[in-house]
C-alpha cells in the first residue's frame, strides 16, 4: 500500500513527468527529436552523422517510451486508465511512444518509420498557452465558420466545373479531369497562385478573377467572424482571471459588488516569479498594481519596505510627476492585479473615496521617503 | 377534395421530401452526384467504373426530378406556384431536375451534360446555417462593400493601362493588349500572384509593387468592413433568438423590461434533442442553465431528479468548487438558456435578490444531495 | 444679365451636366469609352471594327471635352473658376478632356494616346458612395497606418540586402543588385508569390519565410487598424444621418434630449424613391418605420391609408404574429426611420410610454382592419 | 565645470543631435546612404558613378559616426553610458557607425562592407509616430499570438512531413528532404505560393489544400487577435493623450470629475504648428474645437480676434447652416480639443448647462459679426 521505493532521481522525473505540465526535459526531447528527424531526411547530413543521428533518435523514442509508461502506472495507480487513454494527451503520448515501434513491426523502412517522429510535436499542444481560449472562439463562432466553408466549398466546385469545361480542349494536360481544375481552384481561391495550372482561354481567365474576388471575400468573412469572437474571448477570459482575485483585495471590498464587477473589466491579473522587478526608478510608469497574493519589496534610499497581501504601489507616478521613486521587486511567486493608468482615473472619477485613500496614502509615503 | 391514397413509403417521402429542410435521402444524393460527376470526367475512372457511373448519375438525375415534381404539385395544391418557382428554393429544384436534359436536348455530349450535375450543389444553399445573418451583414455593409469595389475596379483599370504601356514592346507575348494586363493585374491585387505574367521593366515593377500593396489595403478595407458588420450582426442574432425564452422563465420574470433586456444580451440559447448529456459529473463548469422549453435529469446517487420549465441547474459548480456534481441530461427535445460564468457574475452583482434565489436553492440542493 | 436662350434640349444637358452628379450619360460615356480603349489595344478586334472605334472614342472624348467646357462656363458665371479647376472634380475634368489632344500635339500615336482614355474613369469618383466614410478612416487612422508602412518598407530593405548577399553569387541572374532583389521582397512580403524570382540557398530560403510570416502580421496588422476605425465611422456616419431625422418625429419628442441621442444609435436612415414598395403582406416583418418626411400608402382590403410626416408602420408584425398584414408603398420621395426588431425591444422596456402609445395604436388599427 | 566653447553652428549641431528628436539631416543621410546603396548594388550604375558613389557613402558613414561620437560625449557627461548603449537608439547608432569599418577590418569587400549601410534605416525606429502604441498591441496580445505561431509552426512540420513522404519519390529533386519539404510548406501556409514547388500526387495535392485553408484560418485569427488588441489601445491612447488637456479647459470644470472622464473619452487631441489654418470661411463643418494651450486668431470682415487658453470655437457651424463664418488660424504652436459633432450633440443632450453656455456665445458671437 504504500508508495515503491525508488531512487531519489528517478522518483523526481517520475512526479515531474506525472505533473499538470509537460516537464522541460520533454521540450528538449521534442525539439531535439524533430531536428533530429529533418536532419535524417537531409541525405548529406544522414551519411555524415549516420551513427549519431540513430543513436539520438532512439534515445529520444526511449524517453517517450518510458514517459509514457509512467504515466500509464500513474493512471493505473488512480484508476483512471480509460480517462487516461481517451484524453488528448494520452492519446500523445501513446502515439509518440508506438507510432515507431508500430510501423517497423509492419515492416517500414526505418527512415520511414522515423518519420513518424514528428508526432512528438503534438505532446506541445496541452501546454500552449491560451489554446483553451481559441478554441472556445472556433467553437462559439462555429455556426458562421461552418457557413463560410460551405460557401467556399460550393464556388470552389461551382468554379472548377466551369474553368474545366472551357479549359479542357485547351489545356488536355493541366485541366483534363475536374479533380485537376479543383486543385487550381483551391490554389486560386486561397489566394495561393501557384501558377502551376493557369487557365488561357479569355472567358476562363474571367471566371478566374471572379474566383480571386471571392477568395478575399471568404478571407474577409473569416476574419471578420473570428475577429468578432475573439474580442468577447479576450473580455471573458480577463474578467474570470481577476474575478477570483479582486474581491481579496480589502481596498475593493468597500464597493459594492455591482461596482465590483465593473472594477473587474478595468484589472489585469500579473503572475510573476519571485525576485522579479516590477517597477524600477526613473522609468516612466503608466500603471499602479494591487497585490493580490505575495508579496513586494520597496527599495527606498536607506531602508527596504515590503508590502503584502492587499497593498497596493505604484500610485505616486499616476498622481505625480509621471517617473517611478523607486525599483521594487517581488520577494515570492505573486499574482498582483494591474490597473492602467486610463482606467484609473475613470475609478478615481466614480468613486471619490477610492480616490482620497490613495491620495492620502501617496501623500504619506512621499512624506515617509523624504 | 380528400388527400389522394399513396402507399405509405411514398407518403413519407412526400411529406419529407415538401417539409422546410432537405432530407437526408437529397443531401445523400448530392454528394453522390457531385461525386460521380467528378469521376466521370477522370477518364481511367470512366472507362472502369464506365456502366455504373452512367446508372447511378441517372439514378441522381431522377430522384431530383421526382422531387422537383413532387414540390411542383405541392405548389400547385396551396396555390403557390408562382411563389415556389420564383424563390431561390423553386429556382434550384428546376435547375438541378431539367438542366441536365434541356443540354442533352440542345445535342450536348453526355459528358458535357452531366457537368450540369454541379448544379445539385445549390440545393443545399437554403439549408447554411447562418446563411442568412451573413446575407444581412452583406446588405448592411453593401454602401461600402459597393465603394471598395469601385475603387478595386480603377486601381485594376489604371494599373493595366500603365503597365500595358511600359511592357508591351518588351513583352508583346503576354502584355500584348489590355485584356492581358488585365489579367495580369487582378491576379497582382488579389494577392494571387501566378507569375505566369511578370512585368520585367523597372518601371512596370514598380508599378506591380504599388498594385500588390494596394491590394493588402483593399483586403484590410474589405475585411475590416465585414467585421465591423459581423460583430452588429451576431448581436442582433443572439438577442432575437433569446428574447423569447427569456420572458418564458419565472425566474427572470421578476426583472422589470429595461433589466430584461439587459439580460437578454447575457444569455444565449441552446437547442437539444432528447438524450443529451449536458453536464457530465467531475467536468469543470463555467455556466449554469435555465430550461426555457423541455426537461432534464438529474441523475443523483440513488436517484433521479427530472426538472421542468423555468428550473435552473448547473449554479453550484459557479458558487463552489468549480466542478461539476451529477450527470444531466434532456429526457425530451429542449431549448437552454446558458448564462456564462462571467455574465452569472455580473447578473449577481447587480440584482442581489436574484442572487439570494439562487443561493438558497443551491444550498438547498447540496443537502438534499447528501 | 439674362440667361442665354438655349435650345429646350440642350439647356437640360447644361442643367444636368452642371449639377451635383454626374448624368447617366456620362456613366454610359465613361464605360463606353474604355470598352472601347480596351478593345483598341486587342490586335484582332482593332482590324476588324477599325473605323467604328476610332469613331466612337472620338464621340466620347467629344462629350467630355463639351461636358468639361459647360462646366468651365458655369464656373465663369458664378466666378469660382480657380475653385473648379482645383477640385478634384474639376481637375478630373480637365484631365479627362485635354490630356488625349495634349499627346497627340506632343507626338504620341494615336494608339497610345486613347490609352488616356482610362483617365474618364477617375470621373466616377465623386459618385462614389461611402467613399467620404472611407477617406475619413483612411484620415483618422493615418498615424497607425503610416507606422506599419514604414516597418513595411524596413523588412523589405533589409530582407532584400541579406537575400541579395546570399544569393548573388548562386542566382546573378535574378539577383544580380539589390533593386532585383527589392523586387522580389515587395511579391514576397505581399504574399503576391509570383515565382519567377525565388531563392534557393538554404538561409535565403530562411529568410524568404520570415519575410512571409512578417508579411501576414502587416497584413493583420493593417486591417486591424481598419476594422477599428471603419467600426468608428460607421456609427458616427449613421447618427449624422439619422439625428436630424429623429428630433422631426413626434413620436420621439417625448423624450428628454439625452434619451434622443440614445434613440439615435438605434435607427437607421433610408431614402427611397416614389411608388417603392417596403412592406410586402405576408412577409415576414423584423422592423418598424418612422416617416421622417414623406408619405406612404397601406393598401388595406376595401381602402387604401394614408400615412404623412411623422407617422410609424410595421409595429404589428413586431407584435403580433410576425407576418406583414398590408402592403405599404411610398406615395413620393421619402426619407423613413426604420427600427429593427432588437433595438424595439430594448427601447420599448426602457421607454415604458412609448410602448404603450405604439400598443394602444397597434390595437386601434387591428381593431380597424377587421 | 563651464560647458566647452563651441564654434555657434557646431553647437547647434550638437544641440540638436542630443536633443529627443532625430535631426531633418540625419534622415536626410539615412535616405541617401540607403539610395546610395542601392546604387552600388548595381553594375551599370556603379560603373557609370563610381567616384562619386564611393564619397557619397564615406560622408554619410561619417556624419553617423560623428553623431555617434557627439551623442556618446552627452553620454559620458550626464552619466548615462550604460542607459544610453543598451538603449534601443545606442545599440543602432552604435551599429550604423562601427559595423562597416568592423566588415572592413575583417576583410570584407568594399562592396559587401556597403550593404551593411541597410542598418542605417533602423536609425528611423524611434521616430516613427505610433510605434510604441504598436508595440502595446503586440505586448497584450502576446499570448494568443504565440499560440497561433505554435499552430502555425505544427501544422508546418506535420504537412512538410506528409508530403514529403509522399512526394520524394515522385519528385526527388524539390521534395528530396524535410527542409525542401518545409520550403514548400510555409509559401503554401502563408499562401505566398511561388510554385517553384508544386505537389503532383493527388495525396500530396489534398493535403496542400488542407494546408492552404489552414492559411486561411491562421490568418484570420492573426488578424483577429490584432483587430482587438488595436481597438482597445486606440482608445487608451487617445484618452491618455487628451486627459491632461480637458482638465484645463474651464468650460469642462463644471461637470463633476466622472463626466470628464466621459468627455475625455469624446475629445481627440490636436498639436499644431503656429500660422495653421484650422477652419476655412465656407468650408462644411463637423466639429468644435477647445483650445488647450496656445492662441488662435479670427478673421471677421473688418476686424480680428484673438482667442486664447481655455477659449472654444467652430461651434455656429454646428449649431447653424453647416458653413463655417469665418478663416481661423493658429498665431502661435496651440493644443487643441476636437469635439466632433456626433459627440457634440450627444454631450449638448446629456449636459444642457453646457449647452446653454455654447448657445449664448453663438449668439453673442452672431450678433457681434453683423
Amino acid at each position: 500500500m504504500s508508495e515503491p521505493p525508488y531512487s531519489s532521481v528517478f522518483a523526481q522525473f517520475v512526479t515531474a513527468t506525472t505533473g499538470r505540465n509537460m516537464t522541460k526535459a520533454a521540450y528538449v526531447a521534442v525539439v531535439a527529436g524533430v531536428v533530429l528527424m529533418v536532419l535524417l531526411s537531409i541525405d548529406s547530413a544522414y551519411s555524415a552523422l549516420y551513427g549519431w543521428l540513430d543513436a539520438l533518435l532512439l534515445a529520444c523514442l526511449v524517453f517517450f517510451i518510458f514517459e509514457w509508461v509512467v504515466r500509464l502506472r500513474q493512471a493505473v495507480r488512480t484508476q483512471r486508465v480509460a480517462g487516461y487513454l481517451l484524453s488528448i494527451r494520452g492519446f500523445v503520448d501513446g502515439a509518440g511512444a508506438i507510432a515507431i515501434p508500430l510501423a517497423l513491426l509492419f515492416g517500414a523502412t526505418p527512415k520511414t518509420a522515423w518519420l513518424l517522429g514528428v508526432l512528438w510535436l503534438l505532446k506541445v499542444i496541452p501546454g500552449i498557452p491560451g489554446l483553451r481560449q481559441l478554441r472556445r472562439v472556433l467553437v462559439q463562432e462555429s455556426g458562421p465558420l461552418f457557413s463560410v466553408l460551405v460557401i467556399f466549398l460550393m464556388v470552389l466546385f461551382l468554379a472548377s466545373v466551369v474553368v474545366y469545361f472551357l479549359e479542357r480542349d485547351v489545356q488536355p494536360g493541366t485541366f483534363g479531369s475536374i479533380p485537376a481544375a479543383l486543385w487550381w481552384a483551391v490554389a486560386t481561391l486561397t489566394t495561393t497562385g501557384y501558377g502551376d495550372v493557369v487557365p488561357i482561354t479569355p472567358l476562363g481567365r474571367i471566371v478566374a478573377a471572379f474566383v480571386m474576388i471571392c477568395g478575399l471575400g471568404v478571407f474577409g468573412l473569416w476574419t471578420g467572424i473570428l475577429a468578432t469572437g475573439f474580442a468577447a474571448e479576450t473580455r471573458r477570459d480577463n474578467f474570470l482571471k481577476t474575478w477570483e482575485s479582486v474581491s481579496k483585495v480589502p481596498f475593493f471590498a468597500a464597493l459594492g459588488p455591482a461596482a465590483i464587477a465593473d472594477v473587474t473589466h478595468m484589472l489585469r491579473t500579473m503572475d510573476l516569479p519571485a525576485r522579479t522587478t516590477i517597477i524600477r526608478k526613473g522609468q516612466a510608469g503608466d500603471c499602479m498594481y494591487f497585490i493580490a497574493d505575495g508579496e513586494v519589496e520597496v527599495d527606498l534610499p536607506g531602508k527596504k519596505v515590503k508590502l503584502g497581501d492587499g497593498a497596493f504601489f505604484g500610485e505616486m507616478a499616476l498622481l505625480g510627476n509621471n517617473l517611478r521613486s523607486a525599483n521594487i521587486t517581488t520577494t515570492q511567486v505573486s499574482k498582483l492585479l494591474v490597473l492602467d493608468l486610463v482606467d484609473f482615473r475613470v475609478l478615481m472619477a466614480r468613486h471619490p473615496d477610492l480616490s482620497e485613500t490613495i491620495d492620502a496614502e501617496a501623500k504619506r509615503r512621499e512624506l515617509e521617503n523624504k
